[in-house]
């Protein structure tokens, strides 16, 4: 087992990674705070993984919420459902709650826990790439509003996370490919020697093979877990954990909610960010080369649905949260490892990397 | 104006109380981030007040969103609303929410601004006395569930409070004694000379003589500030101003919400908690009457309504947020000026200040 620590003064916590974490008490017991537990899972993970967990909790009440699988659910009316669940069993603001699950899990369950009486205590056990090496970590949570992706929500941190990688065995290999896309990420944003293994190692990485597959988690999540200690409420730095993230959402958005995984989107944000830099000559055509064909051999897109113009892309942009006081801004890169945040940049190479504009049919003569 | 300071760090913030502050736009100005505004206001208090507030906002888009006058709207379903109608007018995180109205409506867009991406600031506009002392100040946000009262919210503290105490000369007479009854509650817990003072000059304070409700205000805000300050999440002292508060919210349940006020709820619960204190002989005779009669002269109830039994009472109370897990938590008097949270009470002192149960009726002969 690999344990890191995210540094946040009195909201630290550890997060724990593993082969055969389930099977063992001693990484959860400590967090248990109070006697009543609420564990929200969904009714895939819960009837692969549920009783491993369920084990190790004997001894406390536990009240068990199976959501339905998929992010369309990702709603206020699920989190609704999960406070009067939570209420008539009476939980109190000492009791702790469990989110065992992939990202839609956590996001969802985390969002319950900040908002149940004002905030109760939580734990995160990621089930699925993405969230073991993204949303588990750095305690944002919420849901979507029709109008826009993860519009409702609070920063609320968990008190330990706990990941098991043997759980990665029964996920589909779409949602692996879309984890592997953060994991990427966080190479392209800071850490080039980490990107450089990743070029070697991919294809084992996507063989989980557990050495590693535990060295990808923990040095993704050392690498989330500085810039969140750096800046917990996305002020500054956070923000360059979004690269790909304003495209990405827009694919995801402009689909519709469930149709493109996030990290599926992510991975082809990433590619366009990629080309921007590139035509903005930020980035060396070499290096960005680089970062496509890692994404492509993770078996991600490189180019957007044709289904979403130019004009709908720059409609979905625009309700990004990276928007400040009306100004797009973007993560882009000047290397590998070197991500930037920035709101100027040429109108041109935004249309460049946009789908290319359906022409205006000439006049019939 | 008198001015005090809310100290948390980088969250600190002021507190403006003064006649006429709607009319001035500098204590205002300063919070004013981001260029766009919404202001959640209702139906009572923005037809006798709204145009001031308007006239402050010059020059600024404002998004201006009136809610149903009433406790039975503080839902999540109404802070959808808020957030559908932010969303559509393109908010954005740089934005800033002005809550402009009593009670319900601060804590209902004190939550919607929490919870609008993760966040965004928002200023307090107070116009009912129990909103200036109580509510407005300490960054507790949040709506009913059925049930429970304030069993969904977040801690998000405002950027300032500004207070025009002029907004009390259109409040009604029921509304101005519930928001006595939080004055006398800073001075029975922890302001003897406070609580004295009050004895002196109540009638002047409920004829709204300016300098006395602008010290009144002053000193329960800074009471206020100064616990908020030492233990902002309410894990410990803080939970002291719930004085009054577990029997109250029995009431105000039991009752159905919106048929007692939060602050006559309050009140009465005050002098339960002070007759309880008095039962177990923490308080002595003359002091739990100088309590009564104080809550008496503020036009306030001293018993509970017929409607909830004991038995009621309990299963109201059981619920509450003060619960540890599974145990009870009640605020009392020590002496007027000092009081204290314990779960250690004796069971007869508890069912001595209860209704009497209706006695079962007599087998027929």
């Amino acid at each position: 087992m690999k344990t890191l620590n995210v540094d946040l003064g009195a909201r630290s916590y550890p997060i724990h990674i593993g082969s055969g974490l389930l099977n063992d008490p001693a990484p959860l017991a400590p967090h248990l705070r109070g006697q009543r537990l609420v564990v929200v899972s969904n009714e895939t993970v819960a009837p692969l993984h549920g009783d491993r967990l369920r084990a190790l909790l004997d001894g406390h009440p536990v009240t068990w919420i199976d959501l339905p699988d998929g992010e369309r659910f990702k709603t206020l009316a699920t989190v609704e459902s999960i406070l009067t669940r939570m209420l008539e069993a009476r939980l109190d603001r000492g009791s702790t709650l469990i989110a065992f699950g992939g990202g839609v899990v956590g996001d969802i369950a985390g969002f319950a826990a900040a908002i149940y009486q004002r905030g109760i205590d939580f734990i995160q056990v990621p089930t699925t790439l993405l969230s073991q090496v993204d949303s588990s970590v750095g305690g944002k949570t919420g849901v979507n509003h029709p109008l826009g992706k993860n519009m409702i929500g609070a920063f609320h941190q968990p008190r330990a996370v706990i990941i098991d990688i043997d759980t990665l065995r029964t996920l589909p290999v779409r949602e692996l490919r879309a984890g592997v896309a953060e994991v990427i990420k966080y190479g392209l944003i800071q850490d080039p020697g980490f990107f450089a293994s990743l070029e070697a190692h991919i294809d084992r990485l996507l063989a989980l093979e557990p050495e590693i597959v535990i060295e990808a988690i923990h040095r993704s999540c050392a690498c989330k877990a500085e810039v969140v200690a750096a800046d917990e409420r996305e002020s500054g730095r956070r923000a360059l954990l979004n690269l790909g993230h304003t495209f990405g959402h827009a694919i995801e958005t402009g689909m519709g909610y469930g149709q493109w995984l996030h990290g599926e989107a992510v991975g082809t944000g990433m590619a366009m960010a990629a080309r921007m830099s590139e035509a903005m000559g930020w980035l060396d055509p070499t290096a960005r080369q680089r970062a496509e064909d890692l994404i492509a051999r993770a078996g991600l897109q490189l180019h957007p649905p044709a289904e979403i113009d130019a004009a709908r892309f720059r409609e979905l942009m625009a309700i990004d949260k990276k928007v400040m006081d009306g100004r797009l801004r973007l993560v882009l890169l000047k290397a590998i490892g070197a991500a930037v945040v920035t709101a100027e940049f040429p109108a041109e190479a935004l249309a460049a990397t946009l789908p290319a504009t359906t022409p205006v049919a000439a006049g019939a003569d």
